[in-house]
């Protein structure tokens, strides 16, 4: 009974002449839409209508592939040279994203008579947008999910933090850790694997419909691996179905992730000169041209400015090409590990081996390793390209003062996480805790709480508090040198009591 | 000398020609201002001009009872069916709020020959939205100053926090909390109770002048007890003379009160992918639309969508009723509380009472109360109305595994609360800590500091990130895994410690 | 040969014609650059497009000294009565402002044919805005830096916070502090010195140039020590080239420094009422009206509403004069010393000498130094200025209450910093910790810490957040009585701890 009435109800939606009525009413003119997504719409227009909207108000609603080849390159969002047949001449609808590399989507399925996939991915969004795929398949943010379940000794670090604990004898004992707290913590930004298992029926407004059963679902993690393998979520950045290139460009998309206490990026942006003349002015920019103009669209960066978009002079001129390679202009790493050092050569940092063969870019007395990372060459090219927009308002001297004063703070804050280390070290090895050396867990006792704070919170502000030259409190009181200091004091302060409460093995 | 002066200025003020011209300049016509608004416009916009131009630009200002009720019932923002004479033909002005039910209020006094209320209170609200009186009257909000002050536990848990300490040998005494303090701490969101204590002289700018002397005011607390005896305060979400439905469908009203780290929702919201996208966004959407349409009013849900706005799809189809008994869509209780359980059937909470007598909705232990909480087909059926409102962006198969994934979310959050509530029944028992079972107060030791911390910021801030999949910071670093985890260690350290330097008793 | 290259480029670029019509197209009038502003523009253009975009929208290059005098007073933004040639009738572009007092600056230097400075201070600026740089130099923000500097104590606090550390032997050990650190982290705030040690070439797009050697540069503190021997920094607030009112009078510029931990300003105002309402309708508002009126321009208060802006009813009477001595409105000290007092009657506190002869405006145990402090008359005096803003939109029944119930915050929370200082005290009393009875640094043992954190993080919470009826969080759980509280017990803890594993000496 059910299946007749959904059948009925979409040959009811796909009257051609009612639904196209109902989406002229919206733009004006005769939108080409493919004969599969005006299906879609006509039904979603009732069932989920937030997205419909969301994708009218779109750029995809209002171009076909070729419209946007028509454009001057400079200025085009679309990096293929030719889209094909059947996608050419209609706009980029439900279908056109929803249906592509069926073969390769474990998530395909027969909706309503449509063969879709739930997921779409990056690697299908490469039929437009093939550039920005290939950069971004090859950066950290790709490999963000393996970068932490491939290296043992993150994973451990994730694990210990949470997993479920019992006290058991006095003891605090780990049990299991599920998917679903996975899924929305670490790896709420890392990504997950989607899976599907099988189909299953879900109660919807039309009656029982059939479905991929997928798990770590939702997820729009960065490092997101999709039911068709590849990896990343171009939705993390560029959410829903307004595919917006001003929400990326706007400092709230990567504050979904780049947050305090450990990647403190937003929060020292918004309390800098340059989040301070954001926050007045951003009004009145322009946040959807292309190229992105400094001064003329903005007069302040975002994140986006620096680290990705395309940017120009007022005039046209390339300050700076686009990547969605978003290590790309950084030579140095500055948050996430013990120690600052080089970038990676590659997004998967999960084969980088320090001198002892662990799994890290440094030792944990500092020393970096001495392969895969950058070479000087790579830094300076890359410093230079920086330099490069910070130029679009500031002279040579300031800029080279600025950089001066950040590659001095991470000596000194490397510093700071050198002398707890060392203190650990000290622990570990007068058996007043228990960590690597002994095999066991390096993360899970209060020492190494304290260690763990000193780099990955206070170390990380200071750091990013210089490297934006902002937010002095985060340099300072609020997770930056005050808590670098009095937190030293009480790792010390922990070993003294130890050493007085139990006598060392 | 005064006295005559003031009322020559009274005169001056009220010459209608005067006035009228000064309010039919702002908005082209001839508002129909009963006789005793003019007056007070005439003064106030000499003495207090801000609250006048802040009425000016109200609905209030612009409409009249009558014509309120001419427009279609769901574009309606009036609730009476209908409003008698004198009101319903005059805009509503100062004096046809100020002046009702006068024999119910206290605060009633003769100001410049009217009479009128210093409050309005819910209950003089009612006169015309009548509905939304009698739906928050019932809400936790509207209880919330007895909530705490009723229950002798949470009564303990405030005052231990708000009172004055002295150290004294070696011990932490409290002493006296004063009415001051507990209106700016937590009666300043849960309001407070205004008395009046006769009449009091004031120095104005218009010279001395008698009013009434308040108590524990100003305060805009959602469940302040007015001079009228009613409960509540409109203006805590409709702040001052503009009483707006924008402001109060913006998140930042909610976000006065629910605030990291006891109740983060607004924390959590703004690091969503919902607050990504409306904090790059919600310049273009219309906040004052009702009623408020998915998708075309907004792209994205705000508190007030999720909550109470009476929500349609873009061609008007009801996808949720108004309410503002705000935890009428909710099932389960998150916050505040150590485990978390059914919402309570009714807005009073002090009367539930755990297995043990406590006046709590749970045993310390996690065990639910059998009565006064809603049953399952209730649960069952809000958890409908919620996600309706989902599904009108969201596929059920998201929806079904995001309310999968919170209530896992719960079960784990409760379980590592659970595990330090056993330590500090095992302290308590050991008599390393005295608390309830000693008959002393259980809030006041570092252990129990540390308990608290553990269900009312951690635990909480991880329920709320689960229950709006997003802010991953709140679920990890931020109050989150890590500071549960790392809490709960510490909590077993003082009990080791204790053992070691005080023998049991 | 890049010299010759260097005189060809100037020369293209000076070339008026070509010149004037890039800069008229922006504007569609002809502007009356300087000669020197012509050359500057010229080659800015290309070099660094961004500040001339931004200049180009600032009122500076679109009005005349003498142009801007013509304007009635009230609404005047220049506050000379007359600017002599070559200025008066000139816009105010590069070389106006770059040029001025070239023999006291330091930073005076030979810029392709120009003698131009690098930096620009508030004695330049003075040339135009000769009230408010007057106004500015006596303040505390003008002191800033020597506040920190001069005092002993404080300087004491301020290396041992940002100074490396290493621990040697059990103890954690003071090492340098690096002008770089200092630079961004207290000095970010409270300015540098900037000092000029000779030339130097820096590489630019145009190839090598000779520039001033600056030291604690970049810097935009507001007490920064100009290279002409000048206190201040006008860009702290009007940052960068759009000297703008707009961005002075938008929160966010406070926030840059008037942040939480230590100085929870911004944080409180935005969870208050008034940043509810701002946060929610400052779209809707004008902020660059000048006078700004009260209920015409804004409907809530900003910092700068109550703290220095010039303050007028809707219809033009002045409520309150502007001002830039930032704090010349203010009676009592809230934040950033042990205990609150009146305010210090000069900017400059180092003078202050506290009764045990300390550089402090109170005893350690409160009690406040006879001298150099405003006495009750003016305190009365300002009070009434602040109680006139507030009146604007409040009654003075309401108003009385605000401010005896932020005096009664200040005892209470003054009495829990006293009870913390005297376990201190007892702590240094009984050789626990060493501090200043002991010739020794009073801020950098665990206690020591503890107590810090009383008075500058807690302490200052809940004083602002009295102070703005807002924020109860800050009041209660983030940073107020709650942390108080604990914070107490703590210290009790520690003394407690110290006792049984340190027999006192």
């Amino acid at each position: 009974m059910k299946r007749i009435a959904i059948s009925i109800f979409i040959l009811v939606c796909s009257v051609p002449g009612l639904l196209f009525a109902q989406v002229e009413g919206k733009k004006g003119g005769v939108p080409r839409l493919s004969r599969q997504t005006s299906a879609c719409v006509g039904c979603h227009k009732i069932y989920t209508p937030g997205i419909v909207e969301d994708w009218l108000r779109s750029l995809h609603s209002k171009n076909t592939p070729s419209s946007a080849l028509r454009k001057p390159e400079i200025t085009r969002r679309i990096s293929a040279k030719k889209v094909a047949a059947p996608f050419e001449n209609v706009v980029v609808g439900c279908y056109e994203c929803h249906s592509l590399n069926a073969d390769r989507h474990k998530d395909n399925f027969d909706h309503m008579g449509f063969k879709i996939n739930v997921v779409v991915s990056p690697n299908d969004c490469s039929t437009c947008h093939p550039v920005e795929a290939k950069e971004f398949s090859g950066s950290k943010k790709a490999h963000a999910m393996g970068n932490l379940t491939k290296n043992p000794i993150y994973h451990a670090l994730v694990e210990t933090i949470i997993s479920k604990k019992t006290v058991k004898e006095g003891k605090v004992l780990q049990q299991e850790v599920s998917d679903f707290t996975r899924q929305e913590t670490c790896f709420s930004c890392h990504g997950t694997e989607v899976k599907v298992a099988g189909m299953q029926t879900v109660e919807t407004k039309m009656g029982r419909i059939e479905v991929p059963a997928l798990s770590n679902w939702p997820n729009q993690g960065v490092g997101r691996i999709n039911p068709d393998g590849s990896m990343g979520a171009c939705s993390s950045c560029h959410p829903r179905h307004s595919f917006s290139i001003e929400i990326a460009r706007k400092p709230y998309t990567c504050a979904q992730c780049h947050l305090d206490p450990d990647v403190p990026a937003w929060n020292v942006y918004k309390e800098s000169k340059h989040g301070n003349i954001y926050l007045s002015n951003y009004l009145k920019w322009n946040f959807n041209a292309v190229p992105w103009k400094i001064g003329k669209d903005f007069q302040a960066p975002t994140c986006s400015t620096c680290h990705n978009s395309l940017i120009t002079t007022p005039d046209g001129k390339v300050v700076a090409e686009r990547t969605h390679d978003f290590g790309s202009r950084l030579w140095v790493r500055l948050f996430g590990l013990i120690y600052s050092h080089p970038q990676p050569k590659h997004g998967d940092t999960s084969v980088l081996r320090n001198k002892d063969g662990l799994p890290l870019p440094t030792a944990f007395t500092g020393e970096i390793t001495a392969e895969g990372l950058i070479d000087k060459d790579e830094e300076v090219r890359r410093k230079k390209v920086m330099s490069g927009i910070c130029n679009g308002c500031h002279g040579n001297a300031w800029i080279n003062n600025h950089f001066i004063k950040l590659e001095n703070t991470i000596k000194e804050v490397d510093h700071m996480t050198l002398a707890s280390t060392l203190l650990l070290l000290e622990a570990w090895n007068q058996g007043l805790a228990e960590g690597l050396p002994h095999g066991k867990n390096s993360f899970d006792e209060t020492i190494e709480q304290m260690w763990i704070r000193q780099w990955l919170f206070y170390g990380n502000s200071i750091k990013y508090a210089s490297a934006m030259t902002g937010a002095p409190d985060y340099a300072t009181f609020k997770n930056g040198w005050w808590n670098l200091t009095e937190n030293l004091q009480h790792i010390k302060d922990w070993i003294d009591l130890k050493k007085k409460t139990i006598p060392p093995k």
